[in-house]
């Protein structure tokens, strides 16, 4: 058994107990039952991740997999090729999207070249892993060969334990990757079973005719390798990226670790459903961060059984619907931790409810 | 002319020159075009009002009005009216849901008694200007006097010229009020001429036959006070509380003087929608921070034709949803504020636009 099988037989479900004993401590702070909504199940959610009473996710990170496509060469994405190392050097400069939003998150952002077709002269802020200078062409073959998906999981498996040793609280995942939409729509089709139409989008925003290409393309792709398609890891292999194997295995880390997941959208999306397909418990680790507008995330959502934090129609990538979901989440963390209950407060719960009605006094003050 | 009104002839369209410019800053930087979504056209409504070309939300502040409802007798609501006061003691504690919300999002609270049936002895974090010890019941006649009405609204004006005055570059809106979904509902569907049972929702987690009762109680509201349904002032008088009214005039006193406001859930919509059929151009200042589960909010978010920032069915009131948005506000102004340009990055454009694919140095880092 290999290193990635071996994390994947370590993540364990959680436990069912500490969603009760938060739902009892929402319940007694100072406002009417599940007024919170939503906001209240990803708190639950992170209490049964943390088995903690008091929460934190002071010390965030976003992972941005950067990676070359070989299908790129079939004219399906709006930028050339090169905008991949260029964003990686954009991302380093600390000016591109995905800077911004992390720091105003207070999230630190890892850049790691898992498989541009640039050599990076090494430097502080960049990540060096790369596996290949870009997947091949998966309109003739597969994207990878198995000792490059496996070696791009075991480098997702690194940065989780990575997180978890530098103290993260919280991770985010990011992709960069001129043509990924491309792979991740292929990886979602060949996964969910739905009709490549129904989970290729826009990408970056190309015309009417490119994406029925586009579509066309996927299909191509996934006839060429259908000996592939039955099982999660070979289809990653075959139709996937760099960049998103790493996510597929930063995801499983940190479900090993009990590290609590934010996912981005399409392509971080993809990534998620081949760790969900690997283990079902994977979903107890997981918050999507936003709802993208590029549709084949909304297969993967319905896979999960699971709801987005924004809905913003973002498509950008990068990790930045992610960490525009991270000061939400950070805001439910303190509504746990800080907001008083009725008791404490002395007001009155509802009527019928056990508390007898008492005035507030200006010792709670 | 009174104060009111003069305020309300202050108010002025945005100029549309500014969404032009703002368009055209988004799309300079690194990242596909309209690739961050709905955030953008937050960003642009932004620089049209704040007619700046660095945007500032720094300063925030949520204007939390409370007051008590008289319609509470006819058992519309699952708190008794007493919680109102023991509220804004637990919003002056600094440990109410608000609170933390606000702390989290980098805003000061404002706590306004403009209807609270208690007095409140004073103190630094409370702004007294109680109007009355609660609202009259709405079955038996209009909710205030007309000399009540116009004094809400002044001090809601009141409130944003001290907000302007104190250099806050961002107002939320929040109500307290037991009661006061009941009223909400009631204007809005005097204003909208939508049923009652359409835009009432459960409050605070009524049951079925409560619910059904609230639906009953708003008609019969609607019925005794049908002679003050054809101007919007009439409407809030007759069936509003002092607190909407407060939102209301804060609304119109912050489009005065051009500041932007983040509206909360269905209350505090109530409020916003007086002031839309008060003046047009209110919509130009406006954003709302969320959806509320309470259903009453969509028949307003129709009228303004908007879209809520958040949408994570959360029912609370308080100005929670509106502070909760202020985070994802912020990043989005330093996305404009922040990120590079293509040209300053030497990232190459999509293909087919101006710009050579040329690759990035170095010299970026």
């Amino acid at each position: 058994m290999n290193v990635f099988e071996s994390c994947l037989g370590r993540v364990k479900p959680v436990s069912p107990s500490f969603f009760n004993y938060a739902e009892k401590r929402l319940e007694s702070q100072i406002r009417p039952a599940r007024s919170l909504g939503f906001l209240e199940d990803v708190i639950k959610k992170l209490v049964a991740i943390q088995e903690r009473s008091v929460l934190s996710v002071e010390r965030k990170a976003v992972f941005v997999f950067a990676g070359d496509h070989g299908i790129v060469e079939e004219g399906v994405s709006l930028y050339p090729r090169e905008v991949t190392a260029q964003m990686v050097y954009s991302f380093l400069s600390g000016r591109a999207t995905i800077n911004v939003l992390a720091r105003t998150a207070g999230a630190q952002v890892k850049v790691i070249d898992i498989g541009v077709d640039h050599d990076f002269p090494p430097q502080d802020d960049l990540i060096l892993r790369k596996v290949g200078y870009g997947t091949a062409n998966i309109t003739k073959g597969p994207a990878m060969e198995e000792g490059e998906v496996r070696r791009a999981l075991e480098i997702g498996i690194e940065m989780a334990t990575k997180a978890k040793r530098e103290g993260i609280d919280l991770v985010a995942t990011g992709d960069m990757g001129i043509g990924n939409t491309t792979a991740a729509s292929a990886v979602i089709s060949a996964l969910t079973g739905c009709a490549v139409c129904e989970v290729t989008g826009r990408g970056t925003g190309i015309d009417e005719k490119t994406w029925r290409h586009k579509i066309g393309t996927i299909e191509k792709a996934l006839d060429v390798n259908s000996s592939y398609l039955s099982d999660p890891i070979d289809v990653l292999q075959a139709l996937g990226g760099f960049e998103i194997a790493g996510i597929t295995g930063l995801i499983v880390g940190c479900a090993m670790e009990r590290l609590p997941v934010l996912v981005d959208g399409l392509v971080s999306s993809a990534g998620a459903l081949v760790a969900l397909e690997l283990h079902p418990s994977i979903s107890d680790y997981l918050f999507f961060g936003h709802r993208s507008y590029e549709r084949g995330q909304d297969a993967v959502l319905r896979k999960f059984n699971g709801r987005a934090i924004l809905d913003l129609d973002m498509r950008l990538g990068e990790g930045s619907g992610a960490c525009l979901a991270m000061s939400v989440l950070e805001a439910g963390v303190k509504v746990f931790n800080e907001v008083a209950t009725f008791e404490e407060a002395s007001v009155a719960r509802r009527r019928g409810s056990e508390m007898p009605v008492a005035l507030a006094t200006r010792d709670l003050l």
